[in-house]
């Protein structure tokens, strides 16, 4: 195999330990100079290669490399953008094969979720199609857990971890004051299409009857009175109720609760949140005072608190998917596999592009208790081993240091600008 | 001095450390066993003197006891109830006297901030008022750092490092998503009548220009023009812009920002929020896609990444106050004072409750910046010691161990009962 230059870019939202994935990818390539010659890293995800906006990893310290194992967010820019299909926007592709050839890039990482994957396969297909020599590998990264094949997905173990220690510390709060104050606390968390990070809440609980109380799932069409019941009860028996409600929670019809369905005078849709309006709803009905946060970009930068387990996973899949493409494939994502046993145990296999693009993974109905308030034994299960273990960053005057790379472009040798 | 027992409760609003200081009163209390006898926690505050619900500490395996510098919240339970004063509701003296006669306590403790410390300097008073030998010694406790005499107050150390970190980890996120995604993120803090918490959040700036870009604090009337300029300069000059905003930031008439106005289909108030009220304000002025988040309960419970020297310092003012009812002291609380020199260094001294009680500390205006969005160093240098060193709890299984305590109950002695 001839030595060339590999690609990576970060898609999609961002996670405590995307950097990890970056980390891995690149000292891995740097084990094998034989067959990479050096990381270019694609500023904001494929807008960098569109643009030809790349950044020399190899101009990095190798302890910034090292660092970007600790350090939540991605440190090259992400972007939210999707690429069409080569027949429906050929042109962008054939940028892509000028920029890769100017740049001698045969190797493409790819770090994102379901829609990357889409994006991932469709460069993967430059090959076949448009007779370009490229080996495309998608790198797994998604809070959400919505990727299907592998087990779990980086990103995930540490929101969850994050979020069920928040619940943990948020219902002693609750349980302190409710003799004379609030009764109910509210935590909004994301997912807006699974309850996954809801569901994870549940390891908070250490017996029957801990909080969280109640959790609402976008799987679970929200009833209000049932709802309001469960609260109720849920403070008549223990004094106080603590909710842990999905961003995506929604009617048997499909709306979603944060749609308020109210504007403001100058007739702008005013923006919801589910807390805010369970609180609403808990105060008129019940007349308990309440608390409420949305936890939203806290949970997913919140790399102090990272699931130890999920950094190496994180690190893991981007060292495979550079050994992949050492070996010679292409459109494949690695994926974490559990082993069987009552030990926690975890190995990299290999997933096919086609397989992992656009396809979510809902969390399973055994995981919803009958009620539909709560997650099952076999969720706990499921949840428990991604959080393990703590991994904190190194402080230095009580702040975590996170790394800011030197990020060096790589001169330009086009002379064409594209405008994606 | 005659060997009596020692009440002791938690009141108010709870902290992360607040029980470290329980911890610092009880075990100081073991070593002077010539002259204090049993330690009885009252449960929900002062509400537990009143009804005669005390909870023996002494029963309470050791390791409990000292699980209690790890965990947060209020072990004890609390309360929101404020005494009124001795002339007009002397029966409430009355039945503390008789409960405090029937178990022989001659201590009281009280935890709490600056609503407690006028409930405490009250109960200072049975003795000269009533004639009941009593010492009354307050141990400061409150998020708001607004207790005055002291340097700052136990349980705000922590809350700033939670509002620091978080801070500067969701501006690594906005930074990672700007280019083709959100702009603004915003960040609702604690903090309704000063805006200590807001400030602490500009440790997360490690040098000029990063964020968070504007603190909307208490002290400083919100100017919708100037501050819709500030943002839009700032995403211009820096791609995103980073707001932390204290929950009680107000007009220049003194109305809160979180008062929408709005009513639901019942009449009833719609609970506002500062953040998503600014993030339709920079929707619809300035059209930015924004994410918000409202940390609420999560930052004062937050034990998992507690500032060292809050915790350290929560368990000296506990200590301190045993040790000044041994000396003799009544109507008294321990301060925490700040040594001069380049090094940060503290001790504990000594105010009079009159000094304390219904007093609120301002944030001094030299500690906000003069176009009124940011700190300056001088904050800087106040703030900065107090987040200083981590004090992890243990964790078991990916999650941190926090110690719920049996709370073996005093047997009632009195055949009344009280309604508070």
């Amino acid at each position: 195999m001839p030595k060339a230059n590999a690609f990576y870019a970060q898609s999609g939202g961002v996670t405590p330990v995307i950097n990890a994935s970056a980390a891995g990818v690149i000292e891995t390539a740097a084990l094998h100079k034989q067959q990479i010659g050096k990381v270019y890293a694609g500023r904001n995800g494929i807008l960098g290669a569109l643009t030809e906006d790349l950044i020399d990893t190899s101009k990095e310290p190798r302890r910034n490399i090292r660092e970007l194992i600790n350090t939540p967010s991605g440190a090259f820019g992400s972007c939210r953008y999707k690429l069409r299909s080569i027949e429906e926007n050929r042109a962008e592709y054939e940028r892509l094969i000028e920029v890769f050839k100017a740049h001698n890039i045969r190797y493409f990482f790819y770090n994102g979720g379901g829609d990357s994957a889409d994006t991932c396969l469709k460069v993967s297909q430059l090959s076949k199609k448009l007779g370009y020599p490229l080996q495309a590998i998608h790198v797994p990264k998604t809070i959400d857990n919505d990727l299907p094949v592998t087990d779990n997905s980086p990103g995930f173990g540490s929101v969850a971890k994050y979020v069920a220690i928040s619940t943990r510390e948020a219902a002693l709060d609750v349980a302190s004051m409710c003799s004379t104050s609030t009764k109910v606390f509210i935590l909004e968390v994301m997912g807006r299409h699974a309850g996954w990070i809801a569901g994870a809440s549940g390891l908070a609980a250490e017996k029957s009857g801990d909080a969280p109380h109640i959790i609402l799932f976008p799987e679970v069409p929200f009833e209000q009175a049932r709802f309001i019941d469960k609260v109720r009860k849920t403070v008549e028996k223990r004094g106080h109720c603590v909710i842990v409600a999905s961003e995506g929670a929604q009617y048997a019809d499909g709306a979603f609760l944060s749609d308020s369905g109210i504007t403001d005078a100058f007739g702008h849709a005013q923006l919801g949140g589910v807390a805010p309006m369970l609180a609403n709803l808990v105060q008129s009905e019940l007349g308990y005072k309440n608390h409420w946060a949305v936890a939203d970009y806290l949970q997913r930068a919140a790399r102090h608190i990272a699931s130890k387990t999920d950094v190496e996973q994180a690190y893991a899949v981007g060292k495979a998917a550079v050994e992949m493409a050492i070996a010679g494939k292409n459109a494949v994502m690695p994926v974490i596999q559990r082993k069987s046993g009552k030990t926690y145990r975890w190995s990299v296999g290999e997933a096919p592009l086609e397989r992992i693009a656009n396809r979510e993974k809902a969390m399973p109905k055994r995981f919803i208790s009958s009620d539909g308030f709560n997650i099952t034994a076999a969720a706990r299960r499921y949840f428990a081993p991604l959080i393990q273990g703590e991994a904190y960053p190194t402080y230095s005057g009580g702040m975590p240091r996170y790394v800011t790379l030197k990020c060096v472009p790589v001169p330009k040798k086009l002379k064409t600008r594209f405008d994606p």
